[in-house]
């Protein structure tokens, strides 16, 4: 079908851009190379140089852009051509270059016209800015399945109680039913779990394992793929502000047909100095993304194969309401860029 | 072209089919699972939860059938939905399932419609059911080449003259005209081998290993895929009953296009105490399986590429009489179910 | 696009031919053994089995030819069919056999028509029969692109100074002019490069690795993928005959759509008996080829994807005269050869 191109497409967490190493990957089909340059600066340009097509990802960056590791022609961060070793620098030597922007700890591409660019259409990720680092897990997963399937996973929670019973499951999402908001630039669902079963990894931080508690479960899906999601717990009847609380980015980035950038991250509002339990909840996160996740989802896409999930007849139930509604958004703005698709 | 359906497929041998564990094989292009319920029952249903197209074989087997691994629907052996944490139980809430049987060691499935199952057109494969462990071998291959290139080989055997010379050769074979007879069900091809040479494996069970002998080679082919093959050896002149003889079936199962579930086994009548015997004779016959046949036929397959062997104009020879008749059996099934194409 | 077949292709260094061991090795889309017999003689056929399209490759080498591994039909280096177990040797048991020389080191194949075998159209190669054993360098290596992007990399080798900088680049020929020659059966580029920065290989043989040189680059491309490239130094203003020179073999012989064999070769006139020499000079030319040329030229090939490079649109500059010329040469002969296409 393709993929939208008038988003800010969260490409890389900024720790993924290493000094003088230029960063290959291809975002929702598109061969980039983000680089950073010495002044701080970070560029993405179409992967390619216009002389042979060679990958500029396998050259080196330079004090003014990077240069071509094949013939060296050397590019700024605007794709301009600023030296050519061979001969004149000429006007079909340029590169096309992508507004870039860094924040919230990651690299942001805009795909569409740079005319167009709507900064603010970035989500506001700002929980992450005011994190400690003892508190913040952050990681990347490249996954064999749709951006489409990795946003219904986040969707329909119901699943952490059959996909991830010993984490995150328990039984209370499956018992709880969600309310939806569809808000201007994104959707909203609710899931608000009164007097029950507390999530595994909650379990240790109550005052005993089988305490009781109101939960809360939020998560917002915008159309580049961004998904915020909040989640938390206080013993039944106390109020939400004396809680445990997370907050959690899952960000679905189109890499290729059926391939998918999974950046993710979680921060919280218990334990932030302590370095050892936030290593220890990003390994039980990354064990729930890397070896439940991953597998399962990638199996399903083996499955649906080579078109969109809703071209099969699934047979849809409530739980799935948000994910259609999703698609119907996705689709409304994939028509809007592609007036005759 | 496809595969016949209205065949009962020898799809396991019980043994791969462990407690608890699902078993996700894909037969004549259709992915199933199959699993053992706790009163010992097997199932075979599409390995696709009908919610989200999640394989069932990534979830676990319950008390009364198997709940997917993703959102916890749960399925009897019929495929009805027995149980749904999100909802009502609907009808379309249910995923096809097959007839099955076990018999003769291994897993049965019919892929046609349920009505139309003939139990009876499971080839008699009790020589299995007859023998002692200790004359048992048994085993497994996935081999990357269409089903009628692996039927063809065990339909002209002088192929183990030149691939197996130092176990299954000797020339005996290339020496002897079979004979062939169509059955109703069934092809039957016999070498009859008078004062030959005998097979490299005879020899060590022979008065002396220079002693000739006369041989038998029998091998049915029935359109599923089984070949049983009988070989023995009497010292020359002597009544067959008096001699060793083996019995072997050679399953040669569809996947998909260009893949082949080869299932074999061997029985005898000779040495059948004795586990040690048993256990280098397994070892020799998985050798020119996996080492001889499997790769030999998959560089066949890749020279005949993808179309059926015959549209590629090979010289055929009288040694081809019984791959040409099988393949027109099977032509024959193929177009009765397919009236169409 | 396809490939030249009446053309003599360099399929094979002649010490890759082990004695009693086939050789399958895909010339120009064409599958094909290659075996020596015990009299010497190299053969090259088709290969395929005509009787059931077995790899002949995976045959054994008799006294007469090849023996078909699977059913054991025996081929002489004509291609006929000399031995037939099972039956009759009628005329439809035959293979292709195609003209082979061997020359220079290397097993050369004619693809065309017997009839319109040339030999004098192999290039001459002699200064490999010149050399001595310690000055020779040869190798191979199987590359994922298409045969004129590695004819490319050698008409421009402008790329050394940028992609090959600390062993065969300095500059020096990015800052000089070459000239070009269309010669009847191929194309020369010459750099002769004035009082330069030598390469960094020849540093340690001059008087001192700051000594400026006179140096001189000469490419000759054939249209069966043979380029023959000398390379030497001299002081400035000494006469070129008491340099050091170089002379070399590029040879890019198509394997399939965007797969190519390139085999290569160096020998020298200095320190022509210094085996150890030899070994690190090998060494250092592997390592160029190996971790610097294959890798930037695979990486090329993904992303000009499967159409000729031309076709997308390239900014060409001077330094790609010389291609350009050699797609128009290979071209008028491809169409020479497929009037129709």
């Amino acid at each position: 079908m393709g993929f939208l191109k008038r988003v800010w497409y969260a490409c890389a967490w900024t720790d993924e851009l290493i000094d003088n190493a230029p960063l290959a990957r291809t975002i929702a089909g598109m061969p980039l190379v983000f680089f950073r340059a010495p002044d701080g600066r970070v560029s993405a340009l179409d992967d390619k140089c216009p002389h042979r097509l060679a990958p500029l990802s396998r050259g080196r960056i330079t004090e003014k852009g990077i240069r071509c590791g094949y013939h060296g022609l050397e590019f700024n961060h605007m794709g301009q051509c600023i030296g050519n070793p061979h001969g004149p620098v000429t006007s079909s030597l340029r590169v096309t270059a992508y507004p870039v922007a860094e924040r919230h700890g990651l690299i942001w591409a805009w795909l569409g016209s740079p005319a167009e660019t709507i900064e603010s259409t970035i989500p506001d990720l700002s929980f992450i800015d005011r994190t400690t680092p003892t508190a913040f897990i952050h990681g990347y997963l490249q996954i064999k399945a749709d951006h489409l399937l990795m946003v219904d996973n986040i969707l329909d929670l119901s699943h952490a109680d059959y996909l991830h019973p010993d984490s995150l499951g328990g039984g209370s999402i499956s018992r709880t039913k969600p309310t939806f908001e569809e808000r201007p630039e994104s959707l909203f669902v609710s899931w608000t779990c009164v007097d029950e079963v507390p999530l595994p990894v909650f379990r240790p931080l109550l005052p005993t394992p089988e305490t009781r508690c109101d939960m809360w479960t939020e998560v917002e899906w915008f159309p580049n793929g961004v998904m915020i999601l909040q989640v938390g717990a206080v013993p039944s009847g106390q109020p939400r502000q004396s809680g445990i609380d997370t907050w959690n980015a899952h960000i679905m980035t189109p890499e290729i047909k059926g391939r998918t950038h999974y950046l993710y991250c979680s921060t919280r509002n218990f334990l932030t100095e302590d370095a050892d339990y936030n290593r220890a909840f990003g390994v039980a996160l990354r064990t729930a993304f890397e070896l439940e996740d991953k597998p399962m989802i990638e199996a399903q896409q083996e499955r649906v194969g080579d078109v969109d999930l809703l071209e099969r007849g699934p047979a849809l139930m409530g739980i799935d309401t948000a994910s259609v509604r999703a698609r119907r958004v996705w689709g409304q703005r994939f028509r809007a860029e592609h007036p005759a698709a």
